[in-house]
C-alpha cells in the first residue's frame, strides 16, 4: 500500500502516536473508494442495540444477518466498519482483512433510564477480533459526562498503547441541555473540542444546527457567521485542533435522499473529512444503498 | 465423539472463538438424547434461590439433594445441568464428565428490594469445577441493567479467554417496563438481539405473547404477522443474529403437562433452539419428569 | 488423627473441596470432646464488636481479656473458636494450635444506620494467624444483601483457594422483613438454602419460629408439619442440600439454662449439626460456663 | 538501645506481629524521656488541614514551618511525632532517625460536608519517608464509619505486612450519637475496643465524661463506678483487651495548664498509657511548650 | 545548565523527593528567562475544556491550534506550559525539549452538574508525553473534595515514583462556601495549606481578597494586617510551609493590562512565586501577547 501525501500529512497531526497506532488510522484513511484522499466514510451499525432489532432491520431484513454490513461495507468501498462485539465477532473471521473495522465499546439503549451507557467490549475484545479501532460515545452535559469521560481516559491509553486508534462520538446530552441544544452550533463544537482534548483521533459530531445554546456564548457567536452549514461544519473543524483531527459527521436519523446528499456536500464544503452514515443506508435495499453510497463517495471526492 | 454436519454448521457461526469455547458450545450440542440434531435441552435449577428451597422442592421431597438434579439430567438424556456454585459443587466430583454443566453466576431472591441479582460465582470456580459454561442474568430495562451489562462483559470476555462458553438469561424487567411488557414481541426479540451483540453464545428468552411494548415500535410490528407463537419465535431467532445465535426458551411458571408440550411445538415450529426447563419437571415425581422429558426430546428429534 | 467414619462421611459431602480444605473441616470436626462424632460446639466472641464491651463482659470482667476466651474453649473442650480480627491477634501465638480458630471477617455495631457490616479481616488474616476457617454475615433480605452475597463470593473462593473452610452467618434482616420474620421457618429455611447455594461449608442459623413470614409460602407451609422446634430445625437442615451441609444453630439472646438445654435437645432431635454459643458462656462465671458446656456436649454425645 | 523489662512485657501483647512491627513499637516506646518506661508522649500536628493555618498557628507563627514540629518534639524529648504526607515529606530527611514519626493517612477539614475523611497518605508514603507507623481516624457512629473501617482494614493489613505499627484515633462522632455522646464513657470504651478488634497496635481516644449514652447501657453502668476520670480510663484499658493494647488520649481543646496538668494526672492514675497533645503545645511560645511537656513527662515518670 | 544558588535553595525544600523529581522542579525553575531567579511564569491552556473553544479562542483565532501556545510560551520565555491531554499530544513531538510541559490530569466544563472533574490524563500519559510534572485541580469545600483529594494522593504517589513533579490547582468551591468565600483570605491560605499537606511541590491559588469567610477565623484574622494584596500573599506563601512550597497565583479572569500589572507587582511584593496566566495572553495578538509577558517577567525580575 502507498501512502498519498494527503493521508502523510494527516498523519503528522498524530504526532504523539506510536507507528501502531499511525499504521491503523493510516490503513482506514487508505481503505475502499475514498482511500488515500484524506475523506472517510464509515458504516456504524449499532442501531440494534439503541432501537431494537426490529425497528433497525425490518425495513431491510437482510440486515438481520451480520454479514450483510460487512459486504455492504467492502462492496461499497467504505473505509471502516464500527459496530459493537457480537455485530463484530460474527463476521470478524470470514471477513478478517478485508475492512478495516471499529470495536464499538458501549451503547445505550430504548429503555434506559439515565443519561449513560454501558460498556460492552475491551480494547482486548479489538485485539484478538483484529480491529483498528475503538469506538466511544461521550455524552457532554449529562449527569455521567464525568464518568463517561473517565472511562474513555482508561480506554483510550490501553488502545494506544497496542497500537489501535480512537474513535470518539461526542453526543451533547441530558443535564441542563435542551433538547435543541444537542444540536446547537456552540455546543457541537464544544463537543468535538472536548473530544479532541481527551485524545481522540476521530471525533464524530451531529450537523450543527444555527441555535446557540449557552448564554455566555452567545456574544462570541453574534459576530460569527453561522448561516450555512458548511460555516458551522467550519468552525467545528477549527475547534477540533484547527484541522488537526480528523472530525467525520453522523446522518441523522433517515431521511430522504436529496435531503441527504445536501448536508453532505455542505459538510465536505466546510472541511469535513467524511461522514458516518448507518440507517440512511442499511435500511434501504442493498442495490439502493451501493448507489447513495457511491454518490456520497463522488461528493468527497469533489466529483459533485 | 463424531461431530454431525449440523452441528459442524451451528460451531461455523461462533467464527471468533477459540477452538476451546467452540469445544464447549460442542460438547453441550452432542450430548444425550438431541445429541448432533442441532437442538438441545437444559435443565436449570436455580429455583431455590430465586423462591426458596420449600416453594421449589416441597412438591417432589428428593429435589432437595442436589445429586438428584444431576441424576435426573443424566438419565433423561439432557443436554446439560445448569445450576448456582453450591448445587454444582455439591455434585461436580461424583457426576464429572457425565453431562455438561453451565456454572449460574448470579441470582436475585424473593427478598431482593432493586431489580438486579448478586453475582455468587466466577470464571476461576466454572474452570475448578469442570463446567462448559458460564450462566448470566441481564435485567434489560431495570434501573440496573447498564451495571448488569458491565459485569456481564467482563465474564464473558474473562470466559471466552479461557475457552468456556457463555449462556445469557435476557430477561426484561423494571424501569419503565410494564409488567405485560417483560413478555412483549418486541421486547423479547429486542432481549435476545442485545444478548447477542453483549457476545452470548447461548441466549435464553421467554416465549414472547402478542403484546407490542414500544410506542415507537407498534408501527413496525402492525406490518408484522405475529400472531402464532411460533411466528413470534421465528422473529426473536430472526433477531438473534439471522439464526446465527442458539437461542432456547424457558418454560415459564408450571402448567399443565399439555400446555407445555404445546407451547414447545411452537418454539420447534418457529425455529427454536431448544428449551430450557426447571420446575416443570423437578416439582414433579421423578418418573413423571422423565416421561415428560422424553416427550419434549422427541419434538426436537421431530418425532412428534 | 484418627478419622472415625462418621467424619468421613460427612467430607465426602464436601467433594469439590482441595484436601486443605477438606483437613480444616476435619480438624474441626475432630477437635475437642464432640471430635469424631460429626456434631461440633463453637464459642463466638463478637459481642463487643456488635454491642460494646461492658455490655458483653462487665457482668463477667475476666473475659474482657482474650486469653479468657481461648482457655474457656479449650478447657471445655469445644470445636472451634471464633472471634475478629484483634481477639484472635491477641491469642494466636499463645494457644497457636490447641483449638481451631475462625476468623470472622466482618461485623456491624449498636451504631449502625444501615443493615449492612464492614469487613475488618481478609483470608490472608487468616492465613497468617493459622485459623482454619474464615467466618462472614450475610443480611438477606436487607438492602445490602446484594453487595454482602459478592463479598462472600469474592472471600470464599480465596479462601478455598488457598485451604481454608468458609462459616456463613445467614442472619435475615433489613428491607420488606418483619422483626418476626426475621426468625421465621421459612426465612430461615431459605437464608439457609441460600448460604449452601453461595458455597458455604458450616452455615450458622437462628433457631427457627412457628412464624411463616412469606404470602406465597403459606400454602406450602400449611401442608408441612412444623410444630415441635425439632421438626423445623429437619426442615432447615433438609434446605441445607439434604442434610449435606453442616448447620449449627446459635443460642440467642441469654436465657436460662434449662431453656436453653430444652432448645439444643430439640436441635439435636431435628438433625442439627452443632451449636455456636457465646453470650451465654462467656458472660457466666467460668465455672458456671464449664458446667453448662458440659452439659450441650452430652446432648450432642447422646448422653442427655 | 537496650530494651527494659516494662517494655519487652508490653510487646508480649503484640504476639501475633512480625519482628519489624514489635520492632517499631519498641522504637515508639523507647524513645525520649520517657523511654523504657511502658508510657508515651505523642506531638500530633494535623490541625492545619482540619481548622486551617491562621487558626492552628497565627497564636506561634514559629510553627508555620515544618521543621518547627520536629524539632520540638526532639528537644521535648517525646516518644513520637505524627503528622499528615505533607509536613512529614517537609523534614522527613533532615531528622531522618532522629524521632519516631507516624504518617496520619486521613484527615478531615473545616468545609467538610459529610462525617468522613480523605486518605490522602499510604503505606508506601510511610515507608519511603522511613515512619514507624501509619495513623488511622475512624469515626465510629457516622454513616460513613462502615467504609472508614474497611478503609483501615486494608491500610492495617499493609502496614503489618511490611512492619509497620499501627495507629488508630477512634473518635466516635455523627449518625445518631448527640454531641455529648461522642465522649460518653459507653461510647469511648466501646470506640477503644472495636479499635483493638481492627488490629490497631495504639489507639487514641478522647478522655471519657460520665455520661452514658446508649440506653441499652445504663443498667450496666448504673452498677460500676465511673465518678472519676482515672476511673473513666481505667474502664477504657480495660475495654482494650484488658491492659494487652496501648491506649493515648487527646488533650482535647486548648485549655488552661493546670487544668490540663490534672487531666493528665488522672490519665496516669487510671492506667492510660500516655497523652497525644496538639493544640496545647505548639500554640504557646516554644519555651513555654517545653516546660509544659517536661511537667507533663514527669507525671508518666510518676515524678508528679 | 548551569544552577543558581537561588534554585539549589529552593531545591532542598524538597528534601524528600528522589533525584528524578527535584531534577524536573529544577528543570521548570531554570526554564526561560526567569530561569534561576526562583521565580516562574506559567502558560496554562485548560480553557477550551473548561468554557468551550469559541469563548476561549475566537479573540485570537490562532490560538485555536495547538502549536499557537507551545510557540507562545517558549518564545516569550515562560518557565513551562500546561494543558489537558489533547492539547499536549498534539505538539509534544514538534516541540520536545523545548519548554517543560504540565500534563493537566483533570478538567471540568460549562455544563457540569456536580462541582467535580473528569480524569483525563495520566502519569504514564506524561511520561510517554515528556512532561516534567502533572496539574491536577481539587475543589476544597466541595461535596466532592474528599474524592478529589483521594485522586490527588494516588496521582502524586505514582508521578514522585517515577520522579515526576505535582502542581496541584487549589480552588475553593461548592458545599458550604459563599461565592464571595472562594477568594476569601482565610479560604486561599486554608487552600493552600492542604496542598501543601497532600504533597504538591507547586500550588496554584487565585489571589485573594481581603474577605474573611470563615467565622470561626474571624477573630484570629481581625488581629492581622491583611489590607494589601502583598499582605496576603505573604499570608498565603507562610501557609505554604513557611515558604518551603512554591505558590503562583493565576491571573484571573481577563482584565485590563494595569490592572493585571498592578496585582503581579503585588505577588512579587508578597513574596509569591510567579503567576500562571492563560486567558490574558492567549485571548490578545500574538505581538501584544509577548509584550505583556515580557512586562511580567521584568516584575519578577525586579526590573519593574
Amino acid at each position: 500500500m502507498k501512502i498519498t501525501r494527503k493521508v502523510k500529512l494527516i498523519l503528522k497531526n498524530y504526532e504523539s502516536d506510536n507507528p501502531g497506532t499511525k499504521g491503523n488510522i493510516c490503513r482506514i484513511l487508505m481503505n475502499g473508494k475514498l482511500g488515500g484522499t484524506g475523506k472517510l466514510l464509515i458504516l456504524p451499525v449499532d442501531q440494534g442495540y439503541e432501537h431494537g432489532p426490529a425497528r433497525s432491520f425490518a425495513p431491510n431484513p437482510e440486515a438481520y444477518d451480520p454479514h450483510y454490513h460487512y459486504k455492504l461495507a467492502i462492496d461499497a468501498g467504505l473505509s471502516a466498519y464500527a459496530a459493537p462485539l457480537g455485530m463484530i465477532e460474527a463476521g470478524a473471521d470470514s471477513f478478517a482483512g478485508q475492512i478495516p473495522t471499529i470495536l464499538k465499546l458501549n451503547s445505550s439503549n430504548s429503555w434506559s433510564t439515565s443519561k449513560d451507557q454501558a460498556i460492552h467490549g475491551s480494547v482486548d475484545d479489538a485485539l484478538r477480533l483484529g480491529c483498528s479501532a475503538i469506538g466511544f460515545t461521550i455524552y457532554p452535559g449529562s449527569d455521567y459526562q464525568l464518568e463517561m469521560m473517565e472511562e474513555l481516559r482508561e480506554l483510550a491509553f490501553e488502545a494506544k498503547e497496542v497500537g489501535l486508534a480512537v474513535v470518539v462520538w461526542s453526543y451533547p446530552r441530558g443535564g441542563n441541555l435542551t433538547k435543541k441544544g444537542e444540536t446547537a452550533v456552540d455546543v457541537c463544537a464544544y463537543a468535538a473540542h472536548m473530544a479532541a482534548l481527551l485524545g481522540a483521533h476521530i471525533i464524530k459530531v451531529k450537523p450543527p444546527s444555527e441555535h446557540v445554546e449557552q448564554e455566555e456564548s452567545k456574544k462570541i457567536y453574534s459576530k460569527m457567521n453561522m448561516e450555512l452549514l458548511s460555516d458551522r461544519v467550519a468552525h467545528v473543524i477549527q475547534s477540533s485542533f484547527n484541522n488537526k483531527r480528523i472530525v467525520v459527521f453522523s446522518g441523522g436519523a433517515a431521511k430522504d435522499v436529496e435531503g441527504l446528499i445536501e448536508e453532505i456536500k455542505q459538510i465536505r464544503d466546510g472541511g469535513g473529512h467524511g461522514s458516518i452514515i448507518g440507517r440512511n443506508t442499511f435500511q434501504r435495499p442493498r442495490e439502493e444503498a451501493l448507489i447513495l453510497l457511491d454518490r456520497i463517495i463522488k461528493i468527497y471526492q469533489n466529483k459533485d
